[in-house]
């Protein structure tokens, strides 16, 4: 069962057509295949919309390497995240068609052009949280949506955040990503009226405690509409934002 | 300016028709009230489509008294949180039309019927965690969602969330409400393909430091499409998920 | 030694008309009275200019009594920081000529018009946070500064604060006063070009931990120019502002 | 004294054929041998059923050396554990007959076969979790139990545990080895009615804090029947689990 | 379905003489009662061997009597812990044949006595600890266990534990509850060769952090064969270590 | 075998007159009382130079008049600390010859004058300070040291403590008691030449958090000579001083 | 437009001679030039007074070659801090005309003489604090102050800050830098009568908590006058002292 | 002046021959020399009786043998302590006669046999935690104490620390050091009736959180007579115990 037919069930599901128990029955019959280190989920597409998502630390690159030769048979677009030079080149020595997004520390399996929709904001307080961003983008724009990156607008000069208000306004969803004390989140919180998913950054020293001070910064915003991922998370930001932002798009082109 | 005019001009800042620049020309010639001890701000709505949110902690009773008078002047439905009974009567003093949500502890001044949207489910992890549930609920529904309240599927009894399958997988958004180990939160974003709002609550004891071991449960979610919200954050989680909702109920309709 | 006679020989050390050690030798003099639990310091003024203060929490009524007895006899505008108002009567018991600020909770002993100067600037984000605002403003008027209260001026709704900037462009020194996270000391610090004097409060709920997201925060301010004080710590903000308005509106009037 | 006398001391003594003081007695000639820097303990046999157990970190080679020697002269079976390949390379020096579990970062000197009993789980919630679940293992098979790995069956796809429910409901006791917010062992714990042993691993980044998350969800665990050991102690679950297992499946046998 | 059916399918299940598959199909059928506030479980005695626990803090008395209503329907013995007096009131007002364990909080529901088996030693550091030990001991006879209390026998008198040894050597599994620094569970730990749970208490102040101090005591035992749950959490300890306790004696009594 | 028997047999261990394993013996035979909840330790004096303290937290009243009416039978100049008021009042009842140092909250059942010997300095960093200075004092005194109270000397005005450095000089041991930053630790640290023993205190608010912040900055004290006891725990450094001076004064009178 | 003319446009605003607004729209005028990875500020100078800082941490050399060439472009004296050597040869690189300050790890780029005034004391407590106190100094200087260096004056040997107090009560201004038990800044703070700047270092081990111990101290200071900045933050220290010190100095020469 | 000069005017101060005022006259005459980066000691020994102690870590070497000459001009057994080898080798190029103590990273220049007196026991839990045990160790010896080293007797194996209660009745102060769980400090409180002074050590993993475990553990120990120094400062355990032993062995050889 490929991709194709997953999706197919999916929107059956979904529309009501056939229901949920008939579809968890046909579901239950899709093996999964245990690699003995790793089970691997062909019809995680049919649960939540996108293949499995390989997080790369902790594993061995023989593991990386089996699990992605296996997903590779039947998906696109895998995403390996937190992939290292050395993970890219594993992943390279086994399926060769894949791409290295080296700031985001993404290696995209099988690559292939999506159909972008919407408006997805990237917002970065400074230079150092750009690894994040990317991360966020990256996962974004391969899940299918558009990106608007926004870089460098911290609120120690606030005038360059409100020089992009437009830009602000217009998005769907949009993700804002602060290390230090981690203020951008309420201040663009407090701008906008899209949800606001705040991903604290490991950038900082001293009194920031690896992302704690940000992490706390925005868990406590006094913006309302503003929810928060774990530190450093800019795939968990850019998954749940494209779930947001497709979910609306998907209506607005109907 | 009442309210309809500034949803007016928010429409037209959303569809193009004024740029920004213009918009908020006419929105610094709107006057906020100083009362001294706070600033009202009567264009809020505008900018993220609520009036003024009152949270009562640490506000006296003549202070909120104060607040609700000037903002009932413009506005409906305003909703004032974490209000004690006592602070209720207060309010009842000067507005007195006006509903208490007890469980809840959300006064609603000047309640009047909304037109309710979307699929919104709240769920609850124990019964402790009910007034979590009801604060993100009655918040939900006084902004104009339809709520589904599934409460009592905890994770220690699994088939109990299976039993809710059902319901969970028609959501648009679902706010996910538990103490202890949060671990609902990773459990329902495995099974669902909508976003997931986690809210820590501070039910428990011990090693649960008040909140602490489920919001870092929550923000550590092994499943994608989890963020977060402060602990026992009814009312953000609300806002957040009513702000989703209505985007891809809206578009629904068209 | 009265008041005047201390600020003299402060005055000739500090323009070197005689040295330190002869100073010093003067100072050993000055007995200061053991009452056993407590050691009356008569030439505190000396050494930083304002008599002794009297940080009441933790003290019994008796031994504040005896403590202000004892000051009040070489010293007026004395203060009695965190009094309730069951202090604020045991005092009066002792020393009638005093009067109560409740909201900052200081009782000011053997009051008496100073001389204001300068420009400090006192900004709170909350309602809430006021009643640390007034144990800054308060303190600091006591000490003989101009004090410009900028209250409830919080982040989330960022025209508040626009609208405010003439304000804050003019003062020498500006106090900021926040709680949850704390962002406003940031956005100010960015703003302003004089020293900005955080105060984190214990405003707020769940991962505020009772001001130590706030304290984080204002602690990792990316704008340069921004120094903290303890949690709920409006003396001590008011206290150093005092010294720097002071110093710089000494030179002015020159 | 060698391995046999000491059980067969022991076994009195939980018979009752020889009263605790009368053994302690004989326990008391025993020598434990002084090497300065270690006291090897020759009748822990007694005390806990197995030889002392070497933890590796933070001893240096030639320590571990001599303890080796030492214990090696009468026992077999002997664990080094937390061995890196340096370790174990120095440890081959001196004792030749030893094998090493480098996933699990174990040594086994004197390997013999032994009779294994019952039936104790190793679940793991994902890949990277597996070095901890392989020194749980490892540990277990060496004491003597039936050891079944489960291993990636993590709550982000839920199938996949219920996929392997019968294997589960076999089992006299269960580790359930997890990282990040470590929710498999309340849903574990929920499922099955045998003890649950938690291990909760560093595996993460952020806010999980080395482990802390997983920790603390563990020690919250709604679902009754679970207990914790330290972070990525995957020997100390073993020992315990074996600890029960053996019981439980000795007095089967009989 | 009773009680007795619900564990004749629990039996059929664990022999192998219906498959799992069939046996969950026949517990989907059993309705669970949703009161709105909770859902009632009325085959958790399938899943776990015991009626469904009713944890009180956090619940309305309302709230308790209603479950309590329900469980009592077709079940006995039934478990309601951190009951205060007033909760206490409140059940006995709609189930007067109940109850109450003043020290250990709990209140048994239909209480009848059980065939107590095995050896489960309850041992408390100190006289404070005493609540959590009766917690740990009163849920451990309700379910079937004979208990051996050894109270006050804390480290910093040494010859009082070694006084009980005899005791200690003796029981299948020992439940260890100790506040301050924890220490009780490591020296039993290292004396005993049955398995240990370990409960730190809240017992006493300053840098014991409400039970941190003992919690992170124990969970770094030195000695092998400690688990460690929940500070305070007599109830949990008291069910694991009947699980172990009763599975060892069953097999005994065979 | 009473306290002086006790003293005898410690003497005869010291000198070697007896070897310890015939003390230890002679020991055994000596028979605690098992009062259920508390096992009455009547040897204890030989152990460490004084009788059982009862540290009346969570100790209910019944349970500390058993221990006091158990131990009064043997014993003089018995310690009951951390007593409230109605403590007091229990001890009364079943020994009405005991006095209450109400401050200090210990109550010394059946007082009886004691040599006071060497110089044991208790040192407080100021009057909030006063009640574990009390406790550490009065502790010491019933042990038999001549105590030196010096109170309110905090290092921000420095001039007090210089003042007082003849006696600092003079003590055989001194209890350095301050919270807040707790610097006056490091500070008398540095000036003397005796041992210092710091005792944090919970005063303070804010970022103290409880004392930690006190405990912290003793601990890492950049004075050589300075070790710590738990936060308020005046009465451990009392006895622990008592040790130290007492060891040093009995010399000296040789 | 360059820093003259920057200045000149700065200097109107405070004088009054063109309002706030006015200002406000010629500085909106002014590009900001959006490099992607950075958006540099080239009016900064108008709102505090120095040119934007380059923070080197987190970003790689070609971001800080290519903000260095923009930034040299309009600006002098340019501060890049936290730049480690490779960092400064890569700055070389582009802008050969630079100077490095290795123990203070601050590049400045384009170092031109500038007028240093007023008094800035940067006090150190031990040799190990020296790289924070170089990098405060350091930025003073470029900042326009003059700066009085007074280093290892820790108070575990007071008389060596005794030593120094006339030095210390010439200053308009402290900076008190300090790594362990921070105490310098409570016993500086309680001497001299000029705001103190405290600035914690990670210099200590174990319970120093990589400065959080020094933190907390200075935070808690019972010394009133202290504010504090981030955990090694010398910059943050250096550049609000300037901001006080030059405004005092600046009045002072008139 | 040299050391035997100090010592004198040391003891005519304890004696009471001269005034503490006018030996802090004479002591005010002696220089110390400020190298700039550091400011050498040279009558330390006047007020705590030991010659400077260089603690190395965050020095530069060439800094560490500026300090080293100087220090050697007046002074023997100079102590250098966490000095790696490279450290020791700075020194030996400016003064060979030094000898390295390497486990306990100890240097100690010009060495010179002292009379070693009393009795100093230094216990360790386990093999790693020697290196804390010798920095203690080689401290005291150098400072003039007789040492008796007792290893690897953790609370696992309690009759090993049984077998050497007569060497720790014979102590006059014994210093305890463990890691993980830090028990041994209680247990030993409750055997001996000296002062013992705990260290709590960095081994361990996981939640022992780098010594925080012992640490609490230590501060929260139920036997009385235990204070407690910084994670892993074996010399200041080694420091403090020397003053006690030796003030008590001082007065025992009159």
């Amino acid at each position: 069962m490929d991709n194709k037919h997953l999706k197919e069930l999916l929107e059956q599901v979904k529309s009501g057509r056939i229901d949920t128990d008939a579809a968890l029955h046909q579901l239950k019959k899709l093996p999964y295949e245990n690699l003995g280190y790793a089970r691997i989920d062909h019809h995680r597409c049919m649960r939540n919309g996108v293949p499995e998502v390989i997080y790369c630390e902790g594993k061995t690159i023989p593991q990386i390497q089996g699990i992605v030769e296996k997903l590779s048979q039947y998906n696109e677009n895998i995403l390996a995240t937190r992939a290292n030079p050395d993970v890219y080149a594993g992943i390279q020595d086994v399926i060769p068609d894949c791409v290295y997004h080296e700031m985001a520390r993404i290696v995209v399996v099988k690559p292939r052009s999506v159909n972008q929709v919407g408006n997805l904001a990237v917002v970065c307080a400074g230079t150092s949280d750009m690894p994040v961003g990317e991360e966020a983008a990256i996962t974004a724009e391969v899940l299918g949506n558009n990106v608007n990156r926004i870089y460098d607008v911290g609120v120690a000069g606030l005038h360059r955040l409100l020089g992009v208000c437009d830009d602000l306004f217009k998005a769907h969803v949009a993700i804002v990503i602060a290390g230090m004390e981690g203020a951008l989140a309420s201040v663009v919180g407090g701008l906008v009226s899209c949800p606001v998913i705040g991903v604290p950054t490991s950038v900082g020293y001293g009194a920031s405690f690896g992302g704690i001070a940000a992490l706390l910064s925005m868990l406590n915003s006094c913006a309302s509409g503003v929810s928060v991922v774990n530190i450093d998370n800019g795939f968990g930001a850019g998954f749940q934002a494209s779930l947001i932002n497709k979910a609306i798009a998907k209506n607005e082109d109907d």
